[in-house]
């Protein structure tokens, strides 16, 4: 069985995400999401609140099961006898960024492959910092969440 | 009318920013400066000050008004009555997030068009937090931004 | 007035060009399309066709005309009076290539000023070269440009 | 059963492009070289000659056959059942190419997808063209090709 | 006599730092490794710790000096009366950031020249930041930093 | 003493080649301008004229020689007894080529190095293709390159 992981914050999970879920399901017999509980900054969202948005999200989808993990993602991937991880690729600087990620991990664990997925174009330039930045400000973020994303970041910006 | 809008931190103003407010000025009817409230990082100076320094440097530019706003950019504009975003175009990674940033503007505000103006040659690599780096490091900042801006921030790092 | 050159080989338009052609009739008071005689390669279409497929796809444009042109750029601008250049920006070499025009455009004529515009998402990686790549290898082109321009490369990529 | 496409010129294959051949093998149930008949410049070697260095290089690899194409490769890969095209990532210049090429791909055939695999550091910046150019200039080509690519360019640059 | 200065923060020093130093000690008389005092964020290791580091690092090199250095760099390299700067490159949007520092560096200083050299294949990627990510995840860093540093980085993640 | 060779097609020599050459001869002991006799495409000046231009260009220069070569770069430098080739850097996408070809000459040759120097502002863009492109359509190139050079293009594209 060819088991993938596709790691990342998922503060909060985006279109983006799960458009290179759906992909990743169509490849592999199953695929790991990996919320990570170490991050670069605090985030908006406790990995328990990430986690759970995400199994709402991919429900849909029976061989896409949602986890959390911490240390390193070759670890992870190792102890899931997962054998490859999934990265979507968008614009240029992120592309340069992945490389080194994907030339670390390989060095730090051989037998683990990367595989680079490409979003639709309307998500090449989506994140979820820029959706954090727009409904933080106001703006309108249906377009790049799913309905029950979009709600949560109103009621957490709101409290704010 | 076309007026326009040209949006950013102004912390301070470069003679980059007021090089694309001249080349804008010569452009539309009018150039409304946008000085951003909200800012990603702790601004060096207060929005007032961001827009005196800006009012002081573009007084000699008749069709140019300074005003500062919060919440989405999108959303001034449109108060506003503008159709027309501008942008000073800079480096590469740059050129990446002013394409993100404008793609969202317009899945936010379809009829807002985001314009590009190319800055001069030296100052294609400059901007608001080296000119910063330099000047609290004790180094000239002259080339790089109007006198009495200078001025402001000798003042501003001294008192540091 | 203020009229804009949006200059090109055009070999054939596409649905980018167009996209561009009407935000830049939109922002200006007339815009020329100007399609250059002289051009790297030897075109698929000659001068002449090329200018008929785009006169016909911006018939409804009131205020675009389309003209061609050799020599300079600069000089082309000049003998119109046109101020503005108009270019759009795709993907990040692009960036690039249009940045050293652009520079070189305005050391040759100071008073000319380019002006970047953003295509559609969908447009952001189209090009009149890997749409005649396309149609030659066989495949349907009828997403990137309009359809009497597929019809034209059927008839003219049949006959060789 | 996943079968995968591996398609480029491979005029001549590299150490580049058999690293990624061995990393599909080991991701997919089946892998097809696809060697282009139709490429942009006149090849260096014929397409028999050129499939016949590939089988070479691969024989050791049983899930990998290697076979040519010509018209549009979403064409071929849908009369091979596949629906995975494979793609080796290097450069940046190369990615936005990349990029272009799988968007194009995906609007022609949206159920192919294409998955971006990393070569090692080594072979980040080779390149067909690159070794050609060093062999032509006389150098020593063993770093980047297999023994018998190396004898057949020699014999092949020798003739000329 | 030609002397160089290579700055840097060297939190921690690495081996890509190393080979950069070993490739300016053999080019250039005298190489001083320049440790910067001021670093945008707040370092690891204090300063005293990372030029301990790399004088053991470096003491196989007979012309290598380290120092540390507050203040802007032109200012430093001048009392130090070295004409030339090293930096090595890496990756693309790296690159983009060297170009601004150097040319800003020639305004501030017109007679010091900006030298870039190249690291290793393998060293193309690899940065402070990220040793200093993955050993914090636990992670084995043997490949990217001396024994001494990586002892040092153990010692240092555990006390927190 | 060391000796530096500094490479490229010079069809013409430009001003941008010109500021490396002055920025080279300050930094080496002798710098070997070493003029390409094998170029991609055909040359628009005889490999003699290429020289020539560049003697008389660099005649104030007393440590700086001109010599044609064919074959690796790498092994000319050898023959010269140089330890050092200089490349001048410019724009992103020749980054990428420019670390290529050196990745490439240091596996050919591991003893020789590499150095990139970086050009004026104003030069950044600037490149003998552009320059040829201008004057064949009859621009004034008085800015990028010496007077003889542009005087030499005159009577080349008048030929024509």
């Amino acid at each position: 069985m060819r088991r993938a992981i596709y790691p990342g914050s998922f503060d909060p999970v985006t279109n983006g995400h799960l458009d290179i879920i759906e992909r990743a399901a169509a490849l592999f017999d199953e695929v790991v999401v990996a919320v990570a509980r170490d991050t670069p900054k605090a985030p908006l969202f406790p990995v328990a609140e990430r986690e759970e948005m995400l199994r709402e999200a991919c429900a849909h989808l029976k061989n896409v099961k949602v986890e959390s993990f911490s240390g390193l993602l070759v670890d992870f991937a190792r102890s899931k006898q997962a054998k490859v991880i999934v990265k979507g690729l968008r614009a240029v600087s992120d592309f340069e960024t992945e490389l080194q990620m994907a030339l670390m991990n390989r060095t730090l664990r051989e037998e683990i492959e990367t595989v680079f997925l490409m979003t639709r174009h309307e998500y090449l330039y989506l994140s979820s910092s820029i959706v954090k930045e727009i409904a933080g400000l106001g703006g309108e973020v249906g377009d790049f969440v799913p309905p029950m994303v979009k709600e949560r970041l109103r009621q957490k910006l709101q409290c704010r």
